[in-house]
């Protein structure tokens, strides 16, 4: 099931059932926000299911004008994982930094109070900032009680999406070293159009993990093409983490942090970051820029037989404008 | 003006305009709940002040069996500060850290999808993680646009609260060595009953400070009564560093910090932790536990002539219970 948030109706938008192929949408009647579909998901998925199954046999409205918000547009709660080694180790290597002892997951909470949608423009206020983007993916979870095992989170991972996770690399360091995590270094992120159910994924979904190639392009050009599946814990096991010690509310966003493969040479990075620390690593001396004003990047992980999942994220970075 | 959330008609409670002396209240008829009314604020308040004005002529239906939520049981952003720094240097001397190093506010994203009311137990899984209160002020904002400075913030600065940020000790500086701030040692947070405008504390709200000591007693004896005037950087330095590469929704909260005093050996402390440090400092050993279930802690500030500000926050810790 594909499911997408038109950007209409509100500040959370009009839920809409969407076709596989996301040319068509129908919308719900029991529920008309992506948020009240995860607070009553076992009342609403009924409904959801069998407008799923009349797209699959033609019915619908094409998708035209309209535009798509963010799956949820504003989330009680956004919690980022940080679960490919491989990103974590290079960082650590290119800007020696000390290694991060951890026999837990890493996990960050992020603004949570707005997310772009896939085509918005996103604003932000300096070059000098280091503007980056990263590519990963997350999942969207119904209400999870406090301190339930990772294999009881399998059953509240609702939804599965494809993130933006804007970073300004020059900041991030400098609040890294508090210890009190990121807030001028981390933005609001951007989401893909549609969250898919993680059935909708068939093979691909595979003990917590999404097993698809995640293509980002910057400014038109193949940047990187890693791979979801090297995540060194589960989505499943992230979930637990953040509910050790916390109820998590249904619409609680759970992110893998940058996919990163080993094969970084051959797939590419999914941040600019990373491509700079390798370089750095190879050279000492990092030679790509961060982002400027008016440059674009997209990101789409697409299934083996060739079918767009999440959709694309496609978007330019802008100079914000004053007092909004 | 004084306002208070009553822990009924739904998850966001129901808006009411509070006496002076907090005994008896009127509902408005504008907005509902407390999110509304900040979202709002330029059309709600003035119904809300002349609600204010009816009480002080002695209107309004007494406080009886209704019981308070937090001002926001939940709020879509909480950003903690550390803005006292008697607290951050005791901390780092006592446990021998490093010193953070920053020229900006020091502040994490905080859990903010359940805020506990003030009377309300507080579910934790283990007293092994060293379960501990920290007293502190807070602020409510209006929508607060990007890259505002600090003086302009302060017409966004709509409401003061009374916060008890619980925290896992055990836990803390494990999460926070790895540089991404806290997960699992910071679960929700309490909030006193009554949030009140700036003008609610006269001459005690100033440069952007609460000018009033927060009276902490542990199981019925008094442990702290420090001074809130002692920040080193402002609420409104908090508001524009949290808004300096993101706009604020309307109802975002951003706490002070544990409150400290140079003359903590006088006033006591607000959080175990800091007397634990001090007594290492003294003589090589913390005595003081932390919490065990069962245990009661209130916190209540209070005009230098007497009264209360923002009502108590009385609360005993209990253990979690399974699947909850």
């Amino acid at each position: 099931m594909k499911l997408a948030t038109l950007a209409q109706g509100g500040p959370d938008g009009t839920l809409v059932v969407m076709s596989t192929d996301g040319t068509r949408f129908l919308r719900a009647e029991s529920v008309t926000t992506m948020q009240q579909a995860l607070e009553q998901w076992g009342g609403a998925s009924a409904e959801l299911e069998a407008l799923s199954h009349r797209l699959a046999d033609g019915e619908g409205e094409p998708v035209e004008a309209q535009r798509f918000a963010a799956p949820l547009p504003r989330a009680w709660q956004w919690l980022d994982g940080s679960a490919f080694d491989t990103h974590g180790k290079l960082m650590q290597k290119a800007f020696r930094l000390n290694p991060v002892e951890h026999d837990k997951p890493l996990m960050y909470q992020g603004m949570s109070h707005l997310f772009y949608g896939p085509n918005d423009d996103v604003p932000f206020p300096r070059e000098e900032d280091g503007i980056d983007f990263e590519g990963e993916f997350g999942v969207i979870v119904d209400k999870v009680p406090m301190g339930v095992s990772a294999e009881e989170t399998m059953r509240h991972i609702r939804l599965v999406v494809q993130i933006n996770d804007w970073s300004l690399r020059v900041i991030a360091p400098k609040e890294m070293k508090t210890g009190f995590g990121w807030i001028q270094a981390k933005p609001a992120c951007s989401v893909a159009p549609f969250a898919v159910t993680p059935d909708e994924l068939g093979d691909c979904w595979a003990d917590g993990r999404v097993n698809l190639s995640l293509r980002i392009e910057w400014n038109g050009k193949l940047f990187g093409d890693a791979h979801g599946g090297e995540m060194s814990v589960g989505f499943h096991e992230l979930v637990a983490h953040a509910a050790g010690t916390r109820p998590l509310c249904a619409g609680t966003i759970i992110g893998s942090g940058t996919v990163a493969n080993t094969d970084y040479r051959e797939v590419g990075s999914s941040c600019i970051s990373e491509r700079r620390g390798i370089e750095l690593i190879d050279s000492g001396e990092a030679t790509t820029p961060f982002m400027a004003f008016g440059d674009t990047v997209s990101m789409e992980a697409r299934l083996p037989e060739g079918g767009s999942v999440f959709g694309a994220i496609r978007q330019r970075v802008v100079k914000a404008t004053a007092g909004r």
